[in-house]
């Protein structure tokens, strides 16, 4: 884990992960489990996202209601977690449509990203 | 393309660029048909997104119908697909209110962001 | 601030800090001007966004009323403008649900970005 230590000593960034997870509303249940089941402790979804491709290279533009009905969800974690979702997500996606990207972000409060195990172990 | 091997062998990620771009409602086409002809295989959007600012440096609070009209659009792709998006983009931005952020970030399904000639070059 | 040269002269990213805020609906107006005192020139608004967790280690599941009504700000600017953002926003973090990330990222237009002052700096 990074811990940069800036000048205003009360302002210390901590380098985590963040995914982002576009998959058909049905699916929301499944990703939010999972989430959960992984050690995530908090996230947000942003309902009624339109979509388009990303199933197979070649899929032609959605019906509206596909593409309303699609979520995306955030979520920041360490790494292990993270690589914890997007293992389980993986075979979700190799069936359906959906796409996830995961990318490196910092936080002020740390402690607020991890399980309590991984807190009070110091991670 | 950084590709970082992990502890376990099924689960790669590859780094791409991803592009976020809010624009007004009526140049949702614009964008569209740009992402795809610079070989975008998918993208997400986000409708009905406020904004405020970024149209010179000082514009006063938008509207509220011009605050509910603005979109949201994510999408991921190599670099050079994401360096001729911004390129074309970049004489509507000058013109209209508009943003676009370019990110790194880390997928694990790369040939769902290739086209089909960069996936058989082994891009 | 970096500045990368590209091949195509015209196509110049700067690296910038981007920072996402997800607060309750209620506290829409202090992100906002609290980003406007800071600085910053621009910010896009998800509204109607659900979240989980974030509010110390176990939060059950939201109320519905209370998912519908959080808020999503992103904001691109300058290392030492989204610094004075995340420090306005710790106390607000401490006291209630919500969380904030920032991340890296790139833009081409950064006059777009910065105060006129800083503009004029050539910051």
């Amino acid at each position: 884990m990074n811990e940069i230590q800036h000048d205003d000593a009360d302002l210390v960034f901590h380098t985590l992960k963040k995914i982002e997870i576009v998959v058909k509303g049905q699916q929301e249940k499944f990703v939010c489990d999972l989430l959960q089941s992984c050690g995530v402790t908090g996230y947000t979804l942003i309902r009624d996202v339109a979509g388009m491709g990303h199933h197979g290279f070649h899929e032609g533009r959605l019906l509206f209601n596909d593409q309303a009905s699609l979520v995306m969800t955030m979520a920041v974690a360490p790494e292990a977690t993270i690589r914890a979702v997007a293992s389980g997500l993986k075979p979700l996606l190799e069936k359906h449509s959906g796409v996830m990207f995961v990318t490196d972000t910092q936080v002020l409060r740390l402690e607020h990203f991890l399980r309590k195990e991984e807190a009070e172990a110091g991670a």
